[in-house]
């Protein structure tokens, strides 16, 4: 946790920004695999943690803006439960550590906001068991729900999460170096036999040790064309590219996302290092023009401008680069965004909806494939933490169906696409800190071109 | 998957056994975690899985016994979901090698369902998704849902899958073997310094390279006395045990669960030997005893007695066992049961409520402290496979408590009991399948007695 500082201050700031009416903030609970007791890892609600500070399920949080006052409702651990759990902080003791001082009993919760006249400003819940309590607890119907949600909690929420702290930086900074960890972990292990689950138990193996968990399901594949394809229990095999996009998730539960692509063989051939070169390139370019005041969505342009012209270089694409990224022909290799946001959540405030965290009343997302998939397009500002990550895509699938609608032919040279048919995919990505002057590359120094991924290899 | 034939059989038995009305089996569906995509790692419903057999969100399945018809609710996937997770085996395949032959778009499943005149039958919700899918579908409000459980359903299919077949059993036995890998690697890796996230992120690792998962969240822990304490980020020390509780679910969702606990010294103190020497003496008696007839809260309270005995030998207990334990003053040390049914899940069919899964109309779960955490009773017989796992536990939390309050003091040392206040806990725990003759044990040898153990850490 951090200060009790740091949360009292978010908290005014945040009811300030409200300026009446009740905040109800639900954190999360345990949620059952395969029936109720046997839980998945608890992972608390990132709001929630950031206004509240406590990571344990069970609770709910109060900001009544109308009478300046904090409630948090919960329950103490009882003996019996400490017969299982073993003796846990009182949650009277967490709460203080955050500055909250009034603790009450969980079955207090719907009385104090059954027939409550005040406007209850809630969020739009990713959990079922949340919509069920808001449910109740309001008497608003499951289904309307989500209509009901305050827009303008959202706002304020985003107003604050966007703008990372020192502190919050430091804790990210941590979570990148596990990050790096999983990494090396992954080049370390990868080889003609080994499964790609070995590899991905591994690191999760890395980020558990490290005092956390993983922030995001591990990709770990030879099939980095399929951009979120998840390990298989299939062994490596010579000549395959072996794409590692994975997160660390530290005991404060900030987040690392990072990706490196490495030959299974040590060594990129020719044609896969001519690729990767393309990636490094618009990734630099990408990172080079991190700044206050540019928008991201350019930012992405110009990644899709670097990919196309690459790839124009080597005879995959024609015509002009830029005329093929205006009109989407480029999103055949590089379906998705070239980043988002990233804090408490890899992809930061994700649940709080993209149209009020990654754009703005005036640049709305667009729905053109590949644009639509770009979960950040606004104007950057010094304090948000953001992902670099262009990638070159072979996705047969996707070219059959694109050629047999004769998509982009001025655009796309089929035949000459034929011969990489198998050849998977590339990505590249770091994080950075937008700063006043520019952006800083967080976590350690760690190899990022072809020659630099190859030498450290041949190290481990 | 097992063969076709398989889950035509368990669908013909189950229709019969409820001979009228719809089977309604809603399968799980993916639940986030700090948003709606960033999900934990997929579990399908057991009962889902051991009837349709496919491994995957999104589906809901329907017997109508009234017509004789089996229904699979469920979309394909789409170029465009293919982009990112690559092609997966169609659905309509997926169904086809489950017996399944009418595979219809789940957006014809609420029409279906609506103005259905027939009797639907459906299992009690673990997860709020469901409950609010039933209440969508069927008109019932949320907080009704468990009131209109069908017990019919659930009494038919624990008729069913508590009798495991040889194939079930083939796969429960992989489970095993790679859950000793998990406890190999514990022993392998246990020494003063390392910590307990250290070790418990190794048997992550361990369960996914098998190409499965963990069973249930890892209990790697110098403080075995608390009975569920999970891996902390602290290192171990000398004189310390270790308890290590953990599980693998193979690839086909069938699970291992077993204990170890070994010293972080690699040889047990004279102190620690004792109480290790009882705990087995009780692990031997309650497993010698395994047989289809008796019942399993005989087994418990035998393997109680040999844990009072023991204990009054050591002088921490004092009076006759048998009076002891049929006081209840055993259960400071051992406050929980001796075992539990296994199978798709760690506590198998714990979800269809122990009533109906551990007791019978006519054995009923006792209230008493201890026995009401016993969650199999019922009499044995074959084809059930079950845990074995007494322990004892040094909890001063609960010695306080009681001591306190003046409990059991005819049957308790207390004075004695002081000196074993950092003791922590020692459990022991393996699988048998009950045979027409008696018992087998599960999975390939391994270490068990105080001596074994020392032995198999010397070689590690």
């Amino acid at each position: 946790m951090f200060s009790a500082k740091t949360y009292i201050d978010r908290r005014s700031g945040l009811q300030a920004a409200i300026g009446s009416g009740i905040i109800l903030l639900p954190g999360n609970d345990d949620t059952g695999m395969n029936y109720k007791d046997n839980i998945y890892p608890f992972r608390q609600d990132s709001s929630f943690l950031y206004y509240a500070g406590i990571d344990r399920p069970g609770l709910t949080f109060i900001i009544d803006a109308d009478n300046n006052r904090e409630i948090l409702f919960g329950d103490e651990s009882t003996v019996e439960d400490i017969v299982w759990t073993g003796s846990v902080d009182s949650l009277v003791s967490q709460a203080a550590r955050a500055g909250i001082a009034d603790v009450r009993p969980l079955s207090q919760l719907p009385g104090f906001l059954a027939g409550n006249k005040q406007t209850i400003h809630f969020l739009s819940p990713y959990r079922a068991d949340i919509t069920l309590k808001l449910s109740s607890w309001l008497d608003i119907p499951a289904a309307q729900i989500p209509e009901r949600v305050s827009v303008k909690l959202i706002k304020a929420i985003v107003a604050q999460r966007s703008y990372k702290t020192t502190e919050e930086i430091q804790q990210i900074e941590i979570a990148v170096n596990t990050t790096i960890d999983m990494q090396l972990k992954a080049m370390q292990l990868a080889a003609a036999g080994v499964t790609e689950t070995e590899i991905s138990g591994q690191l999760h193996a890395v980020a558990i040790a490290a005092g956390g968990h993983i922030s995001f399901p591990v990709i770990l594949t030879t099939n980095g064309q399929f951009l979120h394809n998840h390990p298989h229990h299939t062994p490596l095999q010579q000549g395959q590219l072996v794409l590692c996009d994975c997160g660390a998730e530290n005991a404060m539960r900030y987040c690392g996302d990072l990706t490196r692509t490495h030959p299974v063989d040590k060594k990129f051939t020719t044609a896969q290092r001519d690729i990767y070169d393309i990636v490094y390139q618009s990734y630099q370019a990408a990172a080079d023009a991190i700044r206050p005041g540019i928008r991201f969505k350019d930012i992405h342009l110009l990644a899709c401008e670097q990919i196309a012209a690459g790839l124009t270089a080597l005879g995959l694409m024609k015509g002009d680069p830029r005329e093929a990224v205006a009109a989407g022909a480029h999103a055949l290799f590089f379906p998705c965004g070239v980043g988002h946001m990233l804090g408490l959540d890899i992809h930061d405030m994700e649940n709080l909806g993209e149209a009020y965290v990654g754009y703005t009343d005036t640049l709305q997302k667009s729905t053109a494939f590949g644009l639509k998939s770009l979960r950040l397009g606004r104007e950057l500002e010094a304090g948000f933490v953001l992902t670099v990550e262009p990638g070159i895509y072979f996705n047969p699938l996707l070219t059959d169906a694109w050629q047999a609608a004769g998509k982009h032919t001025s655009f796309i040279n089929y035949e000459k696409l034929a011969a990489y048919r198998n050849f998977g995919g590339i990505r590249l990505e770091d994080n950075f800190l937008v700063t006043a002057e520019g952006s800083h590359l967080l976590g350690r120094p760690f190899a990022r071109t072809a020659t630099e991924i190859e030498n450290l290899i041949a190290s481990l």
